[in-house]
């Protein structure tokens, strides 16, 4: 393993590179503050080389917070990996600030092992692994208060040290917004050569505040030019377990998700409805994925449409 | 109006200040260089100047995203402005990623003017104003992709550079996480000398994975010498419009925020229901707290409690 850039690395990217006062030591220096060589990141050849056998990557993505990329992340890895018993499923939650996947994959508390071959992610089933800041905290409750270059550090950290092994798909946790955490893992995964190298799924709820968001989303993965493999509609209604009357908790005062995939020319891979079993199996780390009931259904209709993009 | 801090400045708190290329020609270069000097960012003066006549400042915090802070601050700030008519009130939207207010206040389109004496912002009532980087951006589609320190920058702006004049008491919105907009407008607005300059509200649902993220915004301020004026729970229950049965949408595992507010030893400031007609308004950009509902009268237990830290 090399040895980590310094603490305040200003990046090798950046106009700082090789310049400020923590450069001063690091084997790199003399190679980023030549003004004539136009430098990529030396971590994302780490990065590419650590994820070679790693198939396809998605990122979850969604503009807005709370609309349940966590959630989304976890019911989709846990229903592929149920129906692909031969295929190997990873999960990253680059959540830095609020780390959910330990609690959702219901491995609070494991640790990570370190070995010759990098950080071991955390078992989570036979073909699923699971890696997260949230293993790496002494206390759950610990808030992580670093500013974007060292939240990048960690995200260089996790897709190059970590020993991800043979992966058919990958799959990215994010933070809400489109700040440092989705231009890092943008610009390490981004493979010009191979416009698929990195794919994205935006989750939404069906309210205008939320999608005022997500267009905001789209636009950015247009802008990195990430394909869409489509948007997913989260808690899209509501089934009284008291009279069975179904209620739009979030409504969708401008036709929903359905009408902004049409308008922003996504396709719409589905819509789940908020069932607060879910919230509740999520909240105690359970699966739900082998139970038969409308979320597993919608769920179903969703994995294929992802399947068929990775075939 | 002082000239802006270059455009890729380090921040003159950071190790690199005065130091990198960026600096070449910045006035304040020769005292950021200066390795004797420990300075205070020359921002933090500007904004103590510009915000010398607003009586209290209140952040809305939540380690979770998609809460509803939000939607929160526009119905405290609604509520306030309605029983203190005397008063004035002012909301700063610091989600530079994802800016709701413009929506949720009912003023989206509109513009800030520029005067002498700074940006004015957007008048919403006659007590009540209104500043988000949604007013300046071309399109409300438009992404705002940001590293760290030019979103810092902005709220640095927005605190400084805004004509804000006498305001009792100022809200400011902010983005899910502990990151660098929690640490800017913390600096900028922390006065050593008075505990209370600052103060915050958190914001959770009762769900055990949001509680685990709002555990650790509690943590931050009480790090960062945050007075905490309280906890507010947020779409505690969902009242079915068909039968009148009450459903708890994301169940507390674990006693929701009452058990955690008891743990960390925090004040719980109310709950607030979950009210499709809430959502549907704020989508709408609607003023609802005229109206007498379970949510208003919530909301009125709050705001009492709030007013009662303001005296």
């Amino acid at each position: 393993m090399q040895a980590p850039p310094p603490e305040h690395c200003p990046g090798v990217e950046s106009e700082q590179a090789g310049q400020v006062s923590a450069c001063a030591g690091c084997p790199n220096q003399s190679i980023c503050s030549d003004p004539n060589k136009k430098l990529e990141d030396p971590g994302k050849a780490l990065v590419t080389a650590a994820l070679k056998d790693v198939k396809h990557k998605l990122l979850i993505l969604s503009g807005k917070g709370g609309v349940g990329k966590s959630t989304v992340t976890t019911l989709l890895t846990r229903y592929l990996a149920r129906s692909c018993p031969d295929s190997n499923f990873g999960v990253l939650d680059i959540d830095i600030c609020g780390p959910s996947q330990p609690r959702l994959m219901g491995a609070l508390g494991e640790n990570v092992h370190q070995s010759g071959s990098g950080w071991s992610p955390v078992g989570i089933d036979d073909n699923v692994c699971l890696m997260s800041i949230g293993f790496l905290l002494g206390s759950v409750d610990d808030a992580i208060i670093w500013r974007g270059p060292k939240k990048n550090g960690m995200i260089r950290q996790f897709l190059s040290e970590v020993d991800w092994g043979n992966l058919d798909l990958l799959l990215l946790d994010t933070p809400p917004g489109t700040s440092d955490e989705h231009l890092s893992v943008v610009s390490y995964l981004k493979d010009d050569n191979a416009p698929d190298s990195v794919r994205a799924i935006i989750v939404t709820t069906p309210q205008e505040v939320a999608l005022l968001d997500v267009r905001k989303e789209i636009n950015f993965c247009k802008k990195q030019r990430i394909p869409i493999v489509g948007v997913i509609e989260n808690m899209s209604s509501f089934r009284c377990g008291h009279c069975g009357h179904s209620s739009e908790i979030f409504p969708a005062k401008t036709g929903g998700a359905a009408a902004m995939c049409a308008e922003m020319e996504v396709p719409l891979l589905g819509s789940l409805p908020l069932d607060p079993a879910i919230a509740k199996a999520c909240d105690a780390g359970e699966d739900i994925t082998s139970i038969k009931n409308a979320t597993t259904e919608a769920l179903e209709g969703i994995c294929s449409k992802i399947m068929s993009n990775f075939s």
